[in-house]
């Protein structure tokens, strides 16, 4: 579903807006809509709906919503879960467009709330009502005047209209964002508290944001995904009309991922997840919480970067270090100014070494030697982001004029400013005038490296010949869950190289592979093959028959149950590196492709590298770059040197199994993936599918 | 040195100060000084020195220092580098106690600066004339109105007193922490910038603090070490007498020490060698800005923990949850409430879970739930500190004081607070009224993980009889470069067990070893004898004398000017892990004994992890729990497990190479040391020392 014009009105601009559950009482929460709808200024109609008031507030009040005078175009409910329902029908008689639900009491309680929560989305799908929470704090249009929310934050807070609209998947947080970005001169569009997504959830609400024109930039609070395909959509069509999309995800650890679940109701994946999601579709992401609102002015107008090289500019050496510091711990190039920065800042008489940090250090009066290396560095091909220092003096109106804001070249890309000390002021002053500026130098850092890390959406896969012949080989398999035989089967449908193997049934079998021979037994009904003894590893070639023969005989004697197809003889293979190469459906994000670390080094590094699948050969190339262990096989210390491209290609045709749409897969893996030496290709020993029952 | 007190008076309550390069000019530096005495309300004698001048800013002024009426107590010297010789030469002859130097020029600059700086401190040290500086911004005693500084910060502050103490490597520093610190509520009482350290360095200054009365905690900016082992004194003094020190240092990253050397002139090493060294000597290390300052008030009146366990408490899931998420990352243990607690607090009709986010929605009016929550806590023996995070309603000085202010368990362990909107009243109120308050939810996890990481210092270990061995045998070895062999036999004198070998000189020398050997020259002029063809390894038991002479054979040939000793065949050793121990005395904190994976994963992985030497066995053990990859070795998924007791014994022999007072251990290493199973001991296959020439 997209959100057409007349929902986006009745949830945004709602000419009469009735207040289910108002109260009069100025300590309870439910009084505080009507009392911030009047004191901003909402020039609609409100209409207090209680059964024990006529008037609530100086307003007239009604008994119940089918009482008051329509048409209503948004009704917020502020009563508690027993009493929802029939707020709902009524609703839904009335043909009211829209309700938020402030009340509580629904999936966020477990199942019997979910069960609440399911009954009422059905009602409401069915009459056309579309819900916004519940559980959430509501939503302010700050340009339309328009507060309709329950956020304790405004009652000391003014409204200040600015390019910032915000998704929160925390109530709270909508009031503690708002009220620090604006303290530091930057305003709001949209705010919207999301609660447990019901109904209209993140994605649908970006989706509608990306087409406000009052909008520049989209912030997202996140505790996990609930409609990630749409956001997924929302965050590339924001893209291509060049508005940023800037996220910070809570859940990094794993008490993180405890607390985010147990408070959201949902089930978290590991964060490598998340950052695979946020890269694919273009998402800026930060770690920091001020970081959130700081990163919208250094992105707003820009592009995804090509390198991740930034400079930095400083008169104060110890500030600006603590900001260069944790750029390089973060990752980032910090690099110093190239010879034609330098020489044509040489030719304005500007002396500047290429050293990373340009520190220059200067008088009050030499703004303009500091602006014009700002300039020279900002419009220079051999940087990505520009961050300038400022100590002591920040706290002097002047200084911000003299070395920022007389540059003129500041737009050209993005360019942030640290200050060191308290300098309120001199904050507020940058950001009013367009330039982004940072109260820490671990948000600095966090914002400038979440730009360099922001690349434009990836390129979307599309089905080929090797996915349409893989298609109709799941088709037919029976089982939900492959042998590896089969398994094997689809792997190589989609261009992975399987260990040579044979199938035989008797002793007398001709197995005409090639030295040592791994031997096991065929059968859907043995799970843990290794664990039963029909496994047998590094077999001679004289010993298969016989071992095979013995496989059987006892399968059959200890496990007459089982459904035996034979067993398989499998050439033994060695390589430079065993790899884990993973698929997995996220009941989150969907499908995605994993690359680690094979054999027991996968359970003890646990370094894994996630991209959502498919993906193209150049991502599955900057996965094996992800991963660290890797580094061994480029030739390291005349060491050989393994076939990292034919590893890249398998990556690529594992992550194809997200286009399969004969059967679907949930879970795939080879395991393990031997890389041999270069030029040697890599081969598949083990694999395993499984389709969605 | 230490600072006695008539030192300590000239520098901190001078009752005559020469202001040398005074200046009139209300924009130039030089006038500040002048200016912030008279403000803050000095009480002492004010000396302006100049020579173009009779009066300075309404007091007389004097040609030089000589002219001045004496005696001066401290000089305060703002003239160019070219003109501090002969302001030096006259502090001297009128036995001035102590300079500042504000000037800059020296060091700082490179080679040419550092011969004028060491020329100053000599003439200084004959004449008992102690320097602060050289290119430093001055200090402040903020209780006795005395702002020796030209930091341009307090042009617009006032100066508030309090318990923090600061001793900055970064002059502006100076000012941006006292700005901001002021602004949350806490006040200073000494704000001491060291510059170049020429005589006066942190340690020495720390180590007057530790003494000072109106000092509650010391907090140190650093970029490098110049003096770490008068430092770690003034620690461990402070440690005894309760008074945290808070360390900021630069160089976590490559970029951040390439620019921390440049700017200091120092030379820094690897990170883990500064925490190290800080954890050695019970100095809490802070990773961000504000942390520094925020942190004292969490500490100040408290030990180090026990364990690192924290609580969190919220009425706001998003908030908190970005708090607890934060300190996962960081590897604190956040803990859900012991049954006692949730028992203790079910009698007060209180219900509270298990999970590890103690998350209560509330109302205004249920303070009291609040508080006996975070009461039953901070008196729990299940946990050692706790967090409150509070949402929207911070902005309410009444919620502050009925949820966190009116606990009166409050000072038993450390408490944090995370307030989530703006709320900068409720930041200093609760600062005020000593309870650490955070802006946000990183400095706040920062903080808190910074204090479970505190430990005690460490255990002082003594020479014993194996070291005076050791050292016997190290006063009779002849070169500064040991050979494979002599470097075993310190190390065997220590206590590591060395591989077995036999040195031999013709073919017909017996080797009774058992198995395949390694056969390798014994000389001390080839260096790299693998590349020159002089090892073998796996040598079969028959083939070793052959292999051994013609191994001299072709040395003789090939090396005609090459001492030769013999050749060294030794038995070949197998384990399940090769490490690396390593010895090396640091520029900067002295001798560090270093563990790492040895062999290729070594230079792969450079994950290492390093302590202040000699080490105890405990903190050897610690050091092996450091080392991921060693996981493998504690019996994980059935694999045998290793001799990690033995690797402990051995890290803290080599260790205790620091102790050998016969000659100085610069450099060492066992690579590898091979770790064999359980009860199997470890053996090291190769070793190097290098002493100090």
């Amino acid at each position: 579903m997209t959100i057409d014009s007349t929902l986006r009105k009745a949830l945004l601009q709602p000419r009469t807006i009735a207040l289910v559950g108002a109260s009069p009482d100025l300590a309870k929460n439910n009084s505080r809509t009507q009392r911030f709808l009047k004191r901003f200024g909402y020039n609609g109609r409100v209409l207090p709906i209680n059964p024990t008031r006529t008037e609530i507030l100086g307003e007239r009040a009604y008994p119940d919503l089918k009482s008051a005078p329509g048409p209503i175009d948004h009704a917020f409910i502020m009563v508690p879960a027993a009493a929802v329902p029939q707020v709902i029908d009524q609703c839904c008689e009335l043909h009211i467009p829209v309700a938020t639900l402030f009340s509580a009491g629904f999936a966020e309680l477990g199942e019997e709330g979910l069960a609440r929560q399911q009954a009422m989305v059905a009602r409401a799908r069915a009459a056309g009502l579309r819900l916004l929470g519940p559980n959430c704090m509501g939503l302010i249009n700050v340009h339309d005047h328009m507060p309709l929310t329950v956020n304790a934050v405004i009652e000391r807070e003014e409204l200040v209209p600015g390019p910032l609209s915000l998704i929160s998947q925390s109530g709270s947080m909508t009031g503690s964002i708002l009220s620090r970005a604006q303290a530091r001169g930057l305003g709001f569009s949209k705010l919207i508290s999301v609660g447990n997504e019901c109904d209209l959830g993140v994605g649908e609400l970006a989706d509608m944001l990306v087409d406000d024109d009052d909008t520049g930039a989209i912030l997202l609070f996140l505790e996990t995904f609930r409609d990630a395909g749409k956001l997924a959509e929302a965050a590339r069509r924001a893209n291509a009309l060049g508005k940023p999309v800037i996220a910070y995800k809570l859940g990094r650890s794993g008490v993180g991922r405890q607390v985010a679940t147990s408070h959201t109701g949902a089930m978290t994946g590991p964060d490598e997840i998340a950052g695979a999601f946020f890269r694919e579709h273009g998402i800026i992401r930060v770690d920091t919480f001020e970081g959130l609102f700081e990163t919208a002015q250094l992105v707003i107008g820009h592009r995804p970067p090509r390198g991740k090289r930034v400079s930095v500019v400083t008169g104060t050496g110890g500030a600006a270090a603590m900001v260069v510091d944790r750029l390089g711990v973060l990752g980032a190039d910090v690099v110093g100014p190239a010879p034609e920065v330098i020489a044509s800042l040489a030719e304005k008489d500007i002396q500047v070494s290429d050293a990373p940090l340009i520190d220059i250090p200067m008088g009050r009066s030499e703004g303009g030697r500091y602006s014009a290396i700002l300039s020279a560095l900002l419009l220079s091909e051999h940087t990505d982001a520009v961050v300038s220092v400022i100590g002591s003096s920040a706290q002097n109106p002047q200084i911000i004029v003299d070395r920022v804001l007389q540059v003129e070249a500041r737009n050209v890309k993005p360019l942030g400013v640290f200050l060191a000390p308290r300098a309120d002021d001199a904050l507020v002053q940058l950001q009013r005038n367009g330039v982004a500026s940072f109260r820490t130098p671990e948000s600095c850092a966090d914002a400038v490296n979440a730009y360099l890390n922001w690349r434009a959406p990836g390129t979307r896969v599309r089905a080929d010949a090797e996915v349409h012949a893989a298609a109709q080989i799941a088709r037919r398999f029976e089982l939900d869950r492959l042998s590896e035989r089969d398994a094997g089967t689809l792997f190589h449908a989609l261009g992975v190289r399987i260990a040579d193997y044979r199938v035989v049934s008797k002793a007398s079998d001709a197995v005409d592979l090639m030295g040592p021979c791994a031997v096991k037994l065929l059968s859907p009904d043995i799970l843990h093959k290794t664990d039963a003894g029909m496994v047998a590893l590094n077999v001679a070639r004289e010993a298969i028959a016989a071992r095979a023969q013995g496989m059987l005989d006892e399968a059959k004697a200890r496990f007459p149950e089982a459904r035996i197809e034979g067993v398989l003889v499998q050439q033994m293979e060695r390589g430079l590196a065993e790899m884990i190469v993973g698929f997995r459906r996220d009941p989150e994000v969907g499908p995605v492709v994993i690359l680690g670390m094979g054999g027991i080094a996968a359970e003890l590094t646990k370094s894994i590298t996630v991209r959502i699948a498919p993906v193209t050969l150049d991502t599955a190339r900057e996965m094996i770059g992800d991963v660290r262990e890797l580094g061994l096989l480029r030739g390291f210390r005349n060491l050989p040197k393994g076939d990292l491209e034919a590893l890249a290609a398998a990556i690529r045709a594992v992550s194809l199994l997200a286009l399969i749409d004969t059967r679907i897969v949930t879970d795939a893996e080879i395991n393990p993936l031997i890389v041999k030496e270069d030029g040697r290709g890599v081969v598949a020993v083990d694999g395993l599918v499984v389709f969605e029952t």
